[in-house]
C-alpha cells in the first residue's frame, strides 16, 4: 500500500465528464490499495473569467480581495470531485487551502507556503477517506486567503506530498509526459522516461511548461518523487523525475531542446566599465518588480562595455521607461532593444563532463543561417537567444544535430 | 453617527455595474459619518448554475461538498464588492462567513446560526473600513463550510446587526419596500410605510417573497431595526418593519394580501377519528422531509373524518408515494389531491381584535363565484385555499373589499 498525491490541472477538470473520469482514475488506484490524496485545479477557463469579473472593478484589482475572488476556482472543483468520487462508490472529503491549514506568507497573489498541517488529511486517509484539497491557495498567520501564483496548484501538490511524506506525487496533464522538445514543432520528439530535476527545472522555465518551476524546487528540495503523466491516458508510465545521483550512467548527454518566445531583449551600448555598474542598472529595473532572465557583459574596451540582460516580453515597455533616467544618470552612449527575438536552450546534466556540446550548438545554427544575438550558459544549459522567426527551424536542428529523437 | 448593516441580494450586485453603484450607495452612507457592513449574495444567476453543476455529478448532491461549491457564489462577490468599495476611495475588507466566524450547526444546505463572533468586524469599523461578509454562509464547529438555505443572506444580515447591536438593518431588494399586494396583479397595490413582525412573517411565507422568513423571525428574537429598501432607487423609506408595540393606533385593520401558487392539497378521505391518527399521517410525510404548511381536519362523524393538508408543490409526488402505505395502514378510504390550487390570504395585525374580517373575505369569494376549498385561520391572518385559476381575481377583489389601496 502506497500513498499517492495526484494533482490534476484546470484541463483535466475542465467538465463535469472529465471530472467524473478523474474519479474513476482515482478510484481504480484506490482499490488497488492505496491511499490517495487528489489535488485540483480550478476548470480550465474558471481563474480568467474570475481575473476578468474583477479587472471591471479595478484595473489593478487589490490583491487581498483578487485572492477571495479567484480562490473560488478551485473551491468548486473540489466540491463537485468528492461528489462525483461518492458516486462511484468511494468515501471523499474536500477541503480548501484554509481549511486543511495550507499556511503561507501574506504575499497575495504570489504567497508562499510556510507550512501544512496534516493531521486532519492523515486521519481520513487512516479510514479509508480520499482527500480532494484545492490547490493554488493557502491561508496566511491572520487567516486570509492566499493564492500561490500561476500553477500553484503544482507546488501544493509537491508541498502535500512533502507533508504527508507521499511515496509519488503525480501530475497529471495533457501530455504524457516530458518531451525532447515540443512534437508540434519536431514531430519526432521522444517521451523522456526519466529526467533529473535540475533539467526538469530548465525545461520548465524555458517554456517546456509541464511543471511549473517552483513545484520542481520543492520537490528537489524534499525529494518528493515526482512523476508526470497524461490524464487522458489510462497506460503510460509518463515521466519520472529523477534526482541526479538516481541516474543511469547510460543516460544521454542532453535531454531536450526548450525554447521561449516570451522574451524581450534590451541591451544598453557604451556604459562605462566600472564596479557597480550593473547594480546601477539592473537596481531600478527590480525595484519596478521587474525579473531579469539572462544578463551577459562582454570584455570591455576603452573603459566602455555593452550590457544586455532579457525581460518577460509583458515588461519590456515597462523596463525601457525606467531605464531612461538611468541611462541619462550613468552617461551610457544609447539603448538597443527589441521583443522579436526566441530563446533556444539546449538541456542536459550530461554536458557538464563533455566539452564540444557548445560548439556543436553554434555550428547547427550557423550552417542555418541564423545569427546569434546572445548566449548564456550555466552548468547544465545552453542559452542563444535568436531573432524569434527561426525558432522552429533552430529547435529542428538542434533536435537532430543531438539525435534526440533516437532512444538512449 | 450609526452602525448600519446592509444587505444587497443578487439582483443588486448581477453585474459589475450594479456593484459599482452599491459601492457608491455604501460611500453615500459612510461620506455621512455611518460605519457601514455590507453583507451581499451572490450574483445574480450563480447560485442556479453552481447547482446545476454539481447536479451534472450527483442527481442528489452531497450537501457538504454542495455547500464547499455553492458558498462560491457569495465569496466571488464579497472580493469584486470590496475592489469596488476600494475603486471609490473607501477602505474596505471582505469576510467570508468563515472568516468572520459566523458559527452554525452543521445541518448542511440550512444550517442555523449558533454564534458570530464580532471583534475582527467592530476592529475593522473603528478604524474606519467598510466591511463586506458574504452572506448564505458560515462554518460549523470542525471548520466545515455550511450554507444557511435559500434566502440565507437576509438571516446573515440581521444575525450581524444583533451581534454588532446595529442601528438598522436595511434589506436591499428589487422592490422598493412591502407592498399590500402584488402591485403585477393589483396596480393600485400600495407600499406600506410601516408592518409588524409578525404580518411581515405571514407576507414573507405566503409568498411575498422580500423577506427570507427565517431571517425575520430572527430580526423580532433580537429586536433588530429592519428596513426593506429598493436598491434601484436612491430615493425612498422603503418600509420599516415594526414591532407590535410600537404600532400606532390607526394603523389599518389589514395589511395586505398574499397568494402562493407552491402549493398542493391531499385529503385522505375516511380516516378513523381516533387519538394518534394525524401523526400516523404526518410523521412518515415529516421523515420524507417534507414540510406541511396548512392543515385541516374537521368533526368527524360515524367514527370518521377526513383529514387534509398542503405541501409545497415540489414534494407533491413524494408525499403521494410517501402515503401509499399509510393509508393502507390505517384503513383510510382514499385519497384525493391536486396541485392545481393557490393558497390566498389576508393578513393583518388587526384582524385579532375586529370580527367581520373572515365573513368579509367569504363573502366576497362568494360574489364573484369562487369555491372556497379550506380556511385555515390564525391570529393575523385568514387563508383560503382556491382554484389556481381564479388567484388574481381572487386578490384583486379582497384587496379592494378591504380598502387597500387608500392609505390610511
Amino acid at each position: 500500500m502506497a500513498l499517492i498525491v495526484q494533482k490534476y490541472g484546470g484541463t483535466s477538470v475542465g467538465s463535469p465528464e472529465r471530472i467524473q473520469n478523474v474519479a474513476k482514475r482515482v478510484a481504480r488506484w484506490h482499490g488497488q490499495g492505496h491511499q490517495v490524496v487528489v489535488v485540483v485545479s480550478a476548470m480550465s477557463g474558471e481563474t480568467n473569467r474570475l481575473i476578468a469579473l474583477a479587472k471591471q472593478l479595478q484595473d489593478q484589482p487589490d490583491p487581498r480581495e483578487l485572492d477571495v475572488v479567484i480562490s473560488t476556482g478551485e473551491q468548486v472543483t473540489i466540491g463537485l470531485l468528492a461528489m462525483a468520487l461518492k458516486e462511484v462508490g468511494l468515501k471523499a472529503r474536500s477541503y480548501t487551502g484554509s481549511q486543511v491549514r495550507i499556511v503561507t506568507d501574506s504575499a497575495f497573489t504570489k504567497a508562499r507556503i510556510l507550512k501544512i498541517d496534516e493531521q486532519l488529511l492523515r486521519a481520513d486517509l487512516d479510514e479509508g477517506t480520499v482527500v480532494v484539497v484545492a490547490g493554488f491557495q493557502g491561508v496566511d498567520e491572520s487567516g486570509n486567503i492566499t493564492t500561490l501564483g500561476r500553477g500553484g496548484s503544482d507546488t501544493t501538490g509537491v508541498a502535500l506530498a512533502a507533508a504527508l511524506k507521499a511515496d509519488e506525487c503525480q501530475i497529471y496533464t495533457d501530455v504524457d509526459g516530458v518531451y525532447t522538445t515540443d512534437p508540434r514543432i519536431v514531430p519526432e520528439a521522444r517521451r523522456l522516461s526519466s529526467i533529473t530535476f535540475e533539467e526538469m527545472l530548465e525545461l520548465a522555465s524555458l517554456g517546456s511548461k509541464v511543471l511549473q518551476t517552483r513545484s520542481v524546487e520543492f520537490a528537489g528540495k524534499y525529494k518528493v518523487r515526482l512523476r508526470v503523466l497524461s490524464s487522458f491516458e489510462d497506460e503510460g508510465e509518463g515521466t519520472l523525475i529523477t534526482f541526479e545521483e538516481d541516474r543511469k550512467m547510460e543516460q544521454a548527454i542532453i535531454s531536450g531542446i526548450a525554447f521561449s518566445r516570451d522574451e524581450a531583449k534590451i541591451t544598453i551600448l557604451g556604459v562605462p566599465d566600472r564596479p557597480g555598474i550593473a547594480y546601477q542598472i539592473l537596481g531600478p529595473v527590480g525595484d519596478a518588480n521587474v525579473d531579469v532572465d539572462m544578463i551577459v557583459q562582454n570584455v570591455g574596451h576603452d573603459g566602455l562595455t555593452d550590457f544586455s540582460f532579457t525581460v518577460h516580453r509583458n515588461d519590456y515597455q515597462k523596463t525601457l521607461k525606467t531605464l531612461e533616467p538611468v541611462i541619462k544618470h550613468i552617461q551610457a552612449r544609447g539603448i538597443v532593444s527589441g521583443d522579436k527575438i526566441a530563446k533556444v536552450s539546449v538541456v542536459g546534466v550530461g554536458m557538464r563532463s563533455h566539452a564540444g556540446i557548445a560548439s556543436t550548438a553554434f555550428r547547427t545554427l550557423a550552417e542555418e543561417g541564423i545569427n546569434i544575438e546572445m548566449i548564456s550558459t550555466s552548468e547544465i544549459k545552453i542559452s542563444i537567444v535568436i531573432d524569434e522567426k527561426y525558432t522552429e527551424l533552430a529547435v529542428r536542428v538542434l533536435h537532430k544535430a543531438f539525435h534526440l529523437e533516437q532512444p538512449v
